[in-house]
């Protein structure tokens, strides 16, 4: 029984266990200055999609937490991750939200039926790359000896250009993302930019390929009643949720309305004007 | 080059990993009626925790996804997982949001400095249960051959003690849980339950130790608006956003107020009264 395992067996082989798994995660960076790319790599032109058995790896390094609960011998499978920052970036010269746009291979993989999975080589013209293309929240994870405010104002720089000062990132809150295998503690930050904090293209670093895109406060509002699946996880729509809640008032544009019942976006004069 | 492998060897090789993983997800459970636990088992009674390397996990089963994107061969490592629901319950005859209280090794984990996770089995009075202990909106996997409404159902029968009907359940968003490894469809449902809809305790099945937690629509406020971190997931902060945007006012007791600014609920009457 794996109970009676010593503990002097064990700590070795935790030891060398955590010293390979302080390389898991499946997004390392290195911090290097934003790449402005003149041409850039398109997202959408996805080939030879296939999958393999996983080979010894530095990024996935699943383990088992062994336990006793209720005195009863439990235990679970799990991977040790990074922890992330995530933020809300609203530009006050466009009064637009930031998002970056990515391919995600773990989101692609999951829209293939699974009989279409075991075909060997994916049909990419059946299954288009966009099926994977998700809207998020500027992120990163936390695997740098820096604050994580720090950390954020360097994801905001590499991921969307924006130069923004510290002082200008505020924590809104921390949570666990992936309660399931992950469990690792993700801080959201919400700061606002304007065209002048503008530097860089973004786009991301080395191999990223990552599209900034702008959407108004009604467009969010609109995207996120629609009919879904959203191609988004679940951070970016509480983040949306608490931007909508605590800041769009403030921004929002006077002569823009977004109506709950029947999902259109609409001049205020909308109902005085059709008739004209 | 693993591009040159020959499309019947991989073909081979991804049924076999596929056959296996069919079985993966962390919390593969099997249907049964509620069982009514007349001796809880108590969540917070953890001992001996010890890290292990991975056995052949029927839970954690990783691969390689292998692709070329914008003309250049990459891969990404990841996890095969079920689809999952969560359920917002919502309890008018208390007017009272229910929660699910569980103790989530993964959480645990990450709350250990990884110095004292390398020093063999962790001393559980320094770190007690209570880190890993998240509140969680009702949830579970997508794992047999039913509709996505029925299995919200079971969900809140088997953790809540609730028998809603189907008809109540309302799909509200779905998103992609994970995207980084995992990437899967969760799909969000809410339902309003009456007390007579009460049936068992809740709690889960077999081995499952499940606190079932009410709060009110303030106090959940007050909560969310701590300084954190919050012992929760990102998806059942967004559930709680989505519920105070779109339900709470139908429900709040007129006398409740929350104070966004200094964080306390009053009642409707305070200003005037409080010189009494």
């Amino acid at each position: 029984m794996s109970m009676l395992i010593t503990n002097i067996v064990r700590a070795c082989s935790t030891k060398r266990l955590l010293d390979e798994v302080k390389l898991a995660n499946q997004t390392v960076k290195k911090i290097k200055p934003p790449i402005h790319k003149d041409k850039p790599l398109k997202m959408e032109d996805l080939t030879k999609v296939y999958l393999s058995p996983l080979p010894d790896s530095p990024y996935v390094r699943p383990f088992r937490f062994n336990y006793v609960q209720g005195g009863k011998d439990k235990n679970w499978d799990m991977l040790a991750v990074h922890d992330s920052v995530a933020i809300i970036v609203f530009n006050t010269t466009k009064n637009v939200l930031i998002f970056v746009k990515q391919f995600r291979p773990a989101v692609y993989f999951n829209c293939i039926p699974p009989a279409e999975r075991e075909a060997g080589e994916i049909d990419t013209n059946k299954y288009p790359a966009s099926l994977g293309i998700t809207l998020e929240m500027c992120a990163g994870i936390v695997d740098k000896n820096k604050s994580l405010q720090e950390i954020a104002k360097e994801e905001v720089l590499e991921e969307c250009g924006y130069d923004v000062p510290l002082r200008e990132l505020h924590q809104i809150a921390s949570y666990r993302a992936g309660v399931g295998v992950q469990g690792s503690l993700q801080t959201l930050f919400y700061c606002e930019v304007t065209d002048d904090m503008k530097v860089g293209k973004g786009g991301g670093v080395e191999d990223e390929i990552i599209e900034v895109v702008e959407k108004s406060i009604a467009d969010v509002e609109k995207w996120i009643s629609g009919p879904g699946p959203l191609n988004t996880p679940p951070s970016c729509l509480f983040a949306l949720m608490w931007f909508l809640r605590h800041k769009a008032d403030k921004y929002r544009k006077s002569f823009e309305r977004y109506c709950g019942e029947c999902k259109v976006v609409q001049d205020d004069g909308f109902f005085a004007t059709s008739s004209d």
